[in-house]
């Protein structure tokens, strides 16, 4: 077995190399009609989607990889709508991702409201993408991954993705973007009590919303106030002081000011050498987060693990076998069932 | 197999059983010389160190499990002293652990600086350990686990467990306690950049310490701040608001705070069932930690996967593989070498 060789069947490499020629050329239902082939979870696609990814990644990785978070009432959609707005009319192309179901993205979709991101989608340089509809988190994660290689093909320079600011998936879409953007509504602060544990940490800038009317005294303390909290927190990014910013989609004030703190955050990431050690190192972590993942999926549908693990479980609960102990038996079970 | 039942030897079972009525007993020395031989990594000593657990489990669990972390300069050793002392002479039994080779308890003896916790080692009630000497953070954990257990079998009440909070192991540390308090110096602020990413979020309760003469105001202030920052960042305890104390090791003050606090902290979990619900979590949680790491050491350690994931890792970095592809090549050659 070598590692860099395929062993994809001539038909099914040049069938790929159909479906790759058609995303390099810019046609956005090529790229959506191959996402729907790499976010398929029939069996029978896999190779085609792995051939097509293989082929991919070549022409993959020139983008800029932007998160947005936030939870839901911060304003994520309308923020969107006017940053890929003003984006796409500056000649510049945007794909916009949704990571989970329950993102905007979709979400405007599910509920038949044709206002969400309705100038955007109008736009020629724009392509949304709403979340894959299935799958565990891991597997949506995959998806997303090979998701960003498809758009950065079809040549998307800037590719937003959208993950809903209150489940596992920030940490899953921290861990595959260059740029982590967290935002905000302003307020006393009781409203900011949805914040996940540890979210504020992995933003390279916050993002305080709707700045604008009777809001804007409440959003500008919240900024001094996050400024003072972000005093106290390290940066995910070496060196990278997180900026927090303030901004009102409806009035378009502050959204310019977000494009500009990613170039600056790009030209020093670009200079110190982060934002490819970044990559690298992200890349290298997913294979490994898979590999653990599949260890353990292997471990806990092993038939010894199944059997013995609840009167493991309650030995120790009673107190009547150590945890050390108990790893040992069940890891026996494992190996034993295993050979 | 059955899951409950030792297979220990009827000599290995009395000698364990001797040890632990020593343990028991009150004899520090015994408790000390049980934790050595739990410590030891001669894998001679495994089974004897296994049943010692197993019989001390039962009369184990009675207890405060505190965890204490600061970065070196927060005054955590004089903290403990004036902490444990006051406790001990009030009667009450304190066990003191470290968990990782730098911590102030070993801190002191590496460098023969004797006047570190110099009242509390003569208290009667104290019992203080060093932390292990040696080992990866995974086994000083197990070790700091198990050394918890044998204090509780020997009837400390309270147990402090030290650790630096620079490094990887107040995750560790806070996986294993009920309380988890945070030392921080007073200051402008430049002086807690040394706090690492998250440590505040783990706090149950943060002290700035060094609350005395010129710095006193500061230490208000700094208070202040970190009432505000709380605000902002989630309870790493369901309900329970961390509170900020300030203290002076030095003259005294503050110190009963700290203890009225975690008293409050245990009536609130208690009454809530998550004290409880918590360290039945913590105990399956171990287990399953100790599982994966044992896969994922299987894993790398196994030679097909050795032999192919330099090409594997290489092929990635130069985007001729997939990310996707990487693992299943790696996986395969796991699952044909281990067969």
């Amino acid at each position: 077995m070598s590692a860099t060789t395929t062993e994809a069947h001539p038909d099914l490499i040049a069938q790929a190399r159909a479906i790759v020629d058609n995303v390099r050329s810019g046609s956005r239902v090529a790229l959506g009609r191959a996402i729907t082939l790499i976010e398929s979870n029939a069996a029978k696609h896999a190779p085609l989607a792995e051939e097509v990814i293989r082929q991919a990644l070549p022409y993959a990785g020139h983008s800029i990889r932007v998160g947005i978070t936030g939870v839901p009432g911060a304003g994520k959609s309308t923020f969107i709508e006017a940053f890929g707005t003003m984006l796409c009319r500056e000649g510049k192309r945007v794909a916009v991702l949704a990571v989970d179901p329950s993102s905007t993205v979709t979400h405007g979709s599910v509920l038949g409201d044709k206002t969400r991101m309705e100038m955007l989608c109008r736009e020629e340089n724009c392509f949304i993408r709403p979340s894959p509809s299935s799958g565990t988190l891991g597997g949506v994660t995959r998806k997303s991954r090979e998701t960003i290689i498809l758009c950065e093909a079809a040549g998307y320079p800037i590719i937003l993705v959208e993950t809903v600011g209150v489940g596992q998936s920030e940490t899953a879409v921290r861990s595959m973007v260059d740029f982590f953007l967290v935002l905000l509504i302003a307020g006393a602060g009781d409203e900011l009590q949805g914040i996940k544990k540890g979210i504020i940490e992995l933003a390279d800038t916050i993002l305080i919303t709707k700045a604008d009317g009777e809001n804007k005294p409440r959003t500008d303390m919240t900024r001094a106030e996050f400024e003072r909290v972000l005093h106290y927190l390290s940066s995910p990014t070496p060196g990278w002081r997180p900026e927090v910013l303030t901004c009102s989609s409806l009035e378009g004030i502050g959204i310019r000011e977000v494009w500009d703190v990613i170039g600056r955050f790009c030209e020093y990431t670009q200079k110190s050498g982060f934002f490819t050690d970044n990559r690298r190192q992200q890349t290298l972590d997913w294979i490994e987060d898979m590999l653990s993942q599949q260890l353990w999926d292997d471990f806990i549908r092993n038939e010894g693990v199944r059997e013995h693990w609840p009167q493991v479980e309650q030995a120790v609960l009673t107190g009547q076998l150590s945890a050390t102990a108990a790893w040992k038996q069940l890891f026996n079970a494992y190996t034993n069932t295993h050979d």
